[in-house]
């Protein structure tokens, strides 16, 4: 429905191309980049286009002023938790996913959109990424952050709970009990206290972040096969799911095989000959005939 | 079978409320607070019962005297490993979960215990957390621990094997390396070593660890909507072992909704009034029509 | 296939027992130990075989001279993926796992049978440890890393991706956000950020590296009862990954009964004498008729 934006539509965002790098820029500062369902739609956008972009490579995410994103905003009538609160569903409703798009949790479309993208996302956390501003960071591969960036999982101080499938997310990048301390609390804490509880990469001075999110990002984008980056990263999330690791193994199999058809063969010839690789795969046409395969 | 207990009833344990705090004491301090069958059931008890009781928002454990809790009371006559051992199981009992009540693990049922209480728990390792002293505390939301305590997983040096469900609670919390480490080896390890492995979240002088349990304790139970932190508590841990993050957003999704008709609309309110919140769900009235959702 | 090699018979490992502990050790120093199809098949036998040797407690996995391993030995005529590419596989075999042995990725048929090995596996990484000999690594219980070692899970950067299991076993051991960072970029890292990380226990003196590996080793081999180590392992990488708590129950209930009965009399007996215990159960025999209860 949302499949005909154009760069310049968003109203919430900024979708910026360089180099291979795409900055998507939470773009509200006058209100620190609050979140609302127009940004969600915009996201969503954003993210499934970024997924087949060829211009892109890397995503990184960050917020346009002072905050990162601080939180829904609240002040947006009739509707500050993002849900399509028009109707009430009925019991049956709620208790069957496929039906119930109407109560569906907005932040969980964004985060779902990042879990599906074919492109690495990068958070850089310049400052307040509270509420949905710190579970959208959660489903993001990697945080880098601003020593002025502050975090909450706020949703128990306010009478709701986390989403954004941040109760999925947060456990598998921190643990459980640092993830049941920040969002039973629902403290605010700095970025000291986010890379002590390994929720950033690393912590740097405000004026370093972006230049070290794109300088990993430009590594990425520069040396590594766009299929395999792709295949990589379904295959740790989803893999590391499941019960067993010859799951991984049969995924792996499939995988490994073949991209050392493709990628693979230049890949290792260009190590020989102590070269650049030029990885002739692209995304629009080298992903394997088993993806998706879940 | 042991629902008429009432608070002076317990042998082995005190279970007292002070302004929404339960400290749950273990209580056999001559012994090291060693766990026997008669701890399990009073311990089982006490969890169902500060699971519904609306005087408790938060529970902390701790023992008196200087252990935590030392390990199985191998004193006990007839049965020093928690298990009903009158009769042998047959085989196919032993791979029937259902109908082997006789030979259930009394400290999985205590884990079992804390695990489904509606109330967050804090372990508050004031000495020694040895053998079901250090599984149990495994099973709590956070744990904080004075210098003194000392941790040992010891079961493989005893002919044994961890117990108190911990081979699915330890890797949650620590990872898979540190938990082989500790549980292969049996070792006994200090407070630091607990904090660097990430079992503790924070190490204190032993005069202060009450204090600062009973600080994040009280700080949950004044700010915090008690039906957003039980349903947390459950998402939390039974949305991270999903496969998939969709299962997390159908949960999440439902909740949000939920709550926001409740709680959230008073969240909001006192929180653009900059004033307190005075939540009016009760856990006994306010928790979802599809709690328990699994 | 190969059930009948001695141990002289291997050509790229040696197996060396001594005092309960087996040395495996990658020994083909000219090439930094990198990896072929023979080792493979070499190390899949002797995993299996240590599983089985009443001579071995626990293995300590080691590379000659001054690598781990380099990673896949690329001067290898024809496969240098480890995979047997004499046939294109079908895609009705690409997505059925029973049926494509020929395209099996080769470090995953390792990693499961140290996923499979009724003994503890250390892994003590002298020097470079690169493609399949990182991911190798993650399948060991414990890792020990020299300063000079290296790591790197270069996949992405020569166009194929990760393998060995290892998008199954490097998030349990270090979480998503540094799974993702090591192996999206495919970066090598020294031994200090592998410590950082979480992917190495500890770091020490090249000439501390062995003795280190072998006091643990020994630790476990003269303190802890086998059958509750082999138990134990299999308990903590199976249970952690069920849905719910309540399996690890099922299992830890059958498991304490019947190690109960046997290594469990003579371990508390051991420990109420003061003595060291000597415990009865062999590996060959003393298996619980539930196992394997996968």
């Amino acid at each position: 429905m949302n499949s005909d934006y154009k760069a310049t539509d968003y109203k919430t965002i900024e979708y910026q191309v360089d180099n291979k790098i795409l900055t998507l820029l939470l773009n509200r500062p006058e209100v620190m980049n609050a979140y609302t369902i127009e940004m969600c739609n915009e996201l969503v956008h954003a993210f499934n286009r970024a997924s087949d972009d060829a211009d892109v490579s890397v995503v990184v995410v960050t917020g346009a002023g002072r905050a990162f994103c601080a939180g829904m905003d609240l002040s947006a009538e009739g509707n500050v938790f993002g849900l399509d609160e028009n109707r009430t569903p009925t019991l049956d409703e709620m208790q069957s996913f496929e039906e119930m798009d109407g109560v569906r949790d907005s932040a969980g479309k964004v985060t779902l959109a990042i879990y599906d993208c074919k492109k690495p996302v990068i958070g850089a956390i310049n400052g307040a990424a509270v509420g949905v501003g710190a579970t959208m960071a959660c489903a993001m591969d990697i945080r880098l952050a601003s020593d002025k960036a502050r975090f909450g999982f706020v949703f128990t101080k306010i009478g709701i709970v986390p989403e954004g499938c941040s109760t999925w997310f947060l456990p598998r990048i921190v643990g459980m009990q640092q993830s049941l301390k920040w969002m039973l609390t629902g403290d605010i804490f700095d970025a000291a206290e986010a890379y002590q509880g390994g929720l950033v990469l690393e912590v740097c001075a405000p004026d370093t972040l972006l230049p070290k999110a794109y300088e990993m990002a430009q590594k990425i984008a520069d040396n590594t096969a766009p299929v395999s980056v792709a295949l990589t990263r379904q295959m740790l999330y989803r893999n590391s799911a499941a019960e067993h690791p010859d799951q991984a193994h049969k995924v792996e199999s499939l995988a490994v095989f073949y991209t050392s058809q493709q990628d693979g063969k230049e890949g290792v010839a260009s190590f020989l000959e102590k070269r650049q690789a030029n990885f002739p795969a692209k995304i629009a046409t080298g992903m394997p005939p088993f993806f998706p395969w879940w």
